[in-house]
C-alpha cells in the first residue's frame, strides 16, 4: 500500500493513524505538539517535523484538525502544503468545518492537479478507537473510491455526498437534526416522567411511535434507561458538548449564507452554550437533560 | 360481544366505530350532529339522542372527542354520564385531552365503581379507517385487557403506559417529540439542499446515521423523496398543522403544571402557529418545511 | 354622584373601590367570597349577595375579575347580568382579558341599549391604592366621558385606545413589550456585570442611550441599582411573574387569532413559565433576573 | 492641538475625521483602501501610505475598523503598531469590537507604557456627520481626560463605562436590549394593528406605559408614525440590520465567554439573520417589523 502522511494526532486522529498502522499502511505523521507522534512511532510510523516533510513521498495526505481556520492554514496560501504535494497526490481532509472552507481546498486542489475529498466523520473516539467510524463524503467519484480502502481501515460506513463540500454539508445537516432532537427527547421524557411515567416504558413507546429517534432508541440521554451509553455512565465519553456547540455553530454559519432558516437550531445552539456555561462543556451531549431538568 | 356505546363520530370517531361493527360488535352510537350517525345507522348500530340512551343496557363506553372541556362536560358533573352507567361499565375514552383531565374522569369513575382507561391514538383518520391504530393506554392492567379485543378491532398496537392519564401523558410527550423533530429535519434538509445536497441523497444519509429519526425515514417532508407520504402529495391528508398546534397546546400546559421545561417546544408550537396563521393549518404538519422555507 | 355597583373585590378591586367610596361614590358591592366585602361595608358600602341584587338601581357597573371567563360568565347567557341592568347602564370592565371576549360582551350590551367600556389597567396593586392607575379604555368616546370622572377617583391617566376591545387589545400589546424588554434588561444588565461593568454605571448609560426602556429607566431588576422597587426589596410586591404570564398568554392568544406572529413573546413566556416552575410565580416580575443568572 | 493620526476612512470614520479637521486638529490620516483618504487631504489631512507612517510624529491614534481581527492585526503582534509609537501616546480605538480585544490591546499598550482606551460610538452615520455621536469609553479616567477634546470634536455624550474593554461592554449590552425591544416593538405594534387599534395612537399609549422605550418613542419602526426615521423613509439610511447583527454576535460571543446566558439575544440575532437572508441587510433595523409582518 501507499505512503500515507497523516496531519494531526489529537483524539480522533491518533486513533485514526493507529489503525491504519495496523491495516499495513507506512505511515508520516506530524502534529504542532511534537510528543503526541511518539505513540505511532511506537507502532512503525515515521515522526516528521512538519506537515510538508510528513508528505514527502507520500500519495496520500490525510487531515484531522479543529477548525476551519487551522485546514485553511495547512492546505492554503502562497507557501500552503498544496503547492509542496507532488501531482496527482490525493488529500483527505477529515476535520468537521465549515463547507466553504471545503470547497477552497478542493478548488486549490484542483488548480494544481490534486485530488481532494472532504470526509468529516460520525462515531466519536469510540468509533476512532474501534475502526467502526462514518465518514461523510464530498468530491469526486474516484478519488472516493482511491481513498476507500483507507476508509475501511478507519470506519465501516462511508457516504458519498455528493461534490466538494458536500461531506461537511451533510455532516452539519446531521448534526443540527442530532442537537435538536436530543433536546427534544430530553424535554418529552423529563415531561413523561414528571407525568408519572416510567422513562424506561416511555422510551420503548416513543421508540416504536412517530416520536422515534436516534437519540430515544440507541442514544438515550435519561441515566439508566440504556446500558453502555453516556447516560448511565454519568455523561462521560460520547461526544462532549463544546463539539456539539461548535456544529451547531457551524450549521448556522452555513445557514447565513446559504440565507436559510434554522430557527430551532439558534436556540438549540444557546442551549448548548448555557449547559456548557454551567460547566458542562466536556460531558457527553446528552447530558442535556441536566439542563432541562435544571431548577 | 357485549353492547358498546360509542360517543363522538367525526372524523376519526366514525370510521373505529365503523371497525367495530365490522368486527362484529353491537354498537349504539351518539353525536352532538345527529346526521354523522346514520352511515353506522345503515351498517346496524342503534342511533341515539343522548349520550346516556346510549348508554343503556352497554358494558363499554368508548369515545373520541375533541377536547378536555368536552370530555370533562360528558363525564363529570352532578349529572354527568359516570352517575349513569351501571357498575362495572368500561369506560374507555380515545380524544387527545390534558393528562389532568383524565385523571379527574378516572378519579371520578372509582367513586363509582367504574374502570375507566385513557387511550389516545396515533395514525390519523388512515389509521382509523384501516383499523391500524396505535393506542397509549392509562389505567389499571385488568380494565386493559378487558378492553384489548376492541382496541384489536380498531388498532394494530396497544401500549400500556403506566396508570390514570399515562396514555395522554405518552401521547402528549410523543407529539412533543415529533413536532419539534419534525422542524428540525425540515431546517437541515433545506440547509443541506442549499448547500447543494440532492434530498435524496441526504434524506438516505440522516437515516442511517445518528440524524435519524421517524420524520426522515418514515415521513420525509421533503416533496419527492418519499412516495405515499402527505409531502409527495401536496401535503393533504396525513396529521394537520392545526391538530400538532393543540397537542403541542397540551404539552406546553402539562409542562407547566409539572413545573416542567419545554423550551424547543415552546417555540415549535410558535412556529406551527405563524404556519397556521399563513393559511396553512389544514395541510399536513410536514409542511412546516414550507414555513422554513418562506422568504 | 349616582349609585356604583362594583364586582369582584380582590386584590385590585377592593382598593380601586375603596377610593370610589372615598371619592364620596354610593357603592354596592359583590363578590363570590362574600368576606371580601367587609372592609368596604365598614367604609359604607352596601354588601350585596349577588352581582343582579348588587347593580339594582345602580347607574354603571364596574367590574375587575380574574379572567375572560369569569367576565364572559358574569355578562353573558340568556341569565346574564346585561339582561337585568336598566337601559342606559354603563359597564366598565377593568378585568384585564382576551380582547374577543371584550367585544362580545359590548356586543351583547349594545344589542340591549347598554354602554359598554373595556378598561383594562395598569399600575399593579399600589397603583389601585394610590388611586394612581393607568385606564386603557375601549368603547364609545360618550361612554368614555361618562365614565372618567370615576376614572379620576381609581387613577391619574386615562387613554382612548379605539373602539371595543381596544383597551384589551392595549393592554396586551404594552405587556408584550413589558416582559420582552424585562428579560433584554436583565440579560444585558448580566452580560455587562460579567464583563466587570458597574450595574449602576451601566443602568446609567442605557437610560441615556438607545438600550433606555422602562425596566431600565424606572423599575429596574438588578437590586441596588434603584431604591423603591422591587428589585430592592426582595422583588415583593409590585406585578407578579404569574400574572405576566397570564398577560403573555393573552397576547398569544390574540396573535394567532390575528394571524400575528410574536415569536419573541412566546419564548419570553415560556422563560416566564419556567422561573414560576421555580418557585417564583409570585415574586415581582423583574426578578427574572434570577433565572437569566441561574447556574 | 496635538497631531492625531486618524486609521480607517470608512462610513463611519471618514466624517470623525472629517470634523476633527474643522475643530482644528492636525489629521495624519490612513486607510487601507487609499482613494478614501482624498477628501480629507482636500480639507487638509496628510494622507499616509501605512498606519504607521501616519503616526509619525502623532501624539493619539484613532482608529475606526470593521472588527476585532482588524484591529487585533493592526496593533498586536511582534511587528504591530503598538510598537511603532512613542511612549506616551494615547491610543483610541473606536471600533466595535469583542471586549476581550480591547482588553488585549489595552494590556498591550500597557507593557509599552502607552494609554489605551476603547471608545467604541453609538449614533450611526449621522451622528457622526454631525457630531452628535455618544462615546462609550473603558479605560483609566486621566486617558478619558486626554481624549475628551478629540470627543467633543466628534460627538455630543461622554460616558465612563469603567476599565480596559468597558466602552465594549457597555455597547454591546447597548445594542443587546436595542435589538430585542425592537422586535418586541414591532411586534407589539403589529398585534396592535390587527386588532384595529390606530398605530400612532397605540405608540402613544405605549410610549406613557411601562411598554416605553427607544423604540417606540424615539425610533418608531411603524411607517408615518415618527417623521425622521428610517421606517417613514423606506427604511434607507440608520443602522444597518446587518450591522444589528454584527453587534448581536458579539453580545452572544461575550455571554459565552462569560457564561452568561441571552436566550432572547440568540432568537434575536436569528430573526435578524433571517431579516438578511430575505435581502434586506443593509436596510435600517427597524424593517425587521417585515419580517414580523411576513406572510
Amino acid at each position: 500500500m501507499h505512503t500515507v502522511a497523516f496531519i494531526g494526532l489529537g483524539n480522533m486522529g491518533a486513533p485514526m493513524a493507529a489503525n491504519l498502522i495496523d491495516g499495513g499502511t507506512t505511515l508520516r505523521v506530524f502534529d504542532v505538539v511534537s510528543e503526541l507522534a511518539k505513540p505511532l512511532q511506537n507502532k512503525g510510523a515515521t515522526a516528521c517535523t512538519s506537515a510538508a516533510q510528513a508528505c514527502e513521498g507520500a500519495h496520500v495526505v490525510i487531515s484531522m484538525l479543529p477548525a476551519s481556520e487551522h485546514v485553511a492554514a495547512l492546505y492554503l496560501g502562497k507557501d500552503g502544503l498544496l503547492t509542496k504535494l507532488d501531482p496527482d497526490t490525493l488529500v483527505i481532509d477529515c476535520s468537521t468545518i465549515a463547507p466553504a472552507t471545503s470547497r477552497q481546498v478542493a478548488q486549490a486542489a484542483s488548480t494544481l492537479n490534486l485530488s481532494a475529498l472532504d470526509a468529516p466523520v460520525s462515531g466519536g473516539t469510540n468509533g476512532a478507537k474501534h475502526g467502526t467510524l462514518t465518514f461523510m463524503v464530498g468530491g469526486a467519484a474516484d478519488a472516493l473510491e482511491r481513498a476507500r480502502p483507507l476508509f475501511g481501515l478507519m470506519g465501516s460506513n462511508v457516504y458519498h455526498a455528493g461534490p466538494a463540500g458536500a461531506g461537511q454539508a451533510a455532516k452539519i445537516a446531521n448534526n443540527l437534526v442530532l442537537g435538536i432532537q436530543m433536546i427534544a427527547t430530553a424535554e418529552a421524557l423529563n415531561l413523561g416522567v414528571a407525568n408519572g411515567l416510567d422513562p424506561v416504558v416511555l422510551s420503548d413507546i416513543l421508540a416504536r411511535s412517530s416520536g422515534r429517534n436516534w437519540a430515544v432508541d440507541t442514544y438515550n440521554p435519561w441515566p439508566g434507561v440504556m446500558d453502555n451509553v453516556p447516560a448511565s455512565n454519568q455523561y462521560r465519553g460520547g461526544f462532549a458538548v463544546d463539539l456539539m456547540l461548535k456544529d451547531l455553530g457551524l450549521a448556522i454559519e452555513s445557514a447565513e449564507q446559504q440565507h436559510c432558516q434554522t430557527t430551532l437550531g439558534a436556540l438549540a445552539r444557546e442551549l448548548y452554550a448555557q449547559h456548557s456555561a454551567d460547566g458542562h462543556g466536556t460531558l457527553d451531549f446528552s447530558s442535556i437533560l441536566k439542563l432541562v431538568q435544571k431548577t
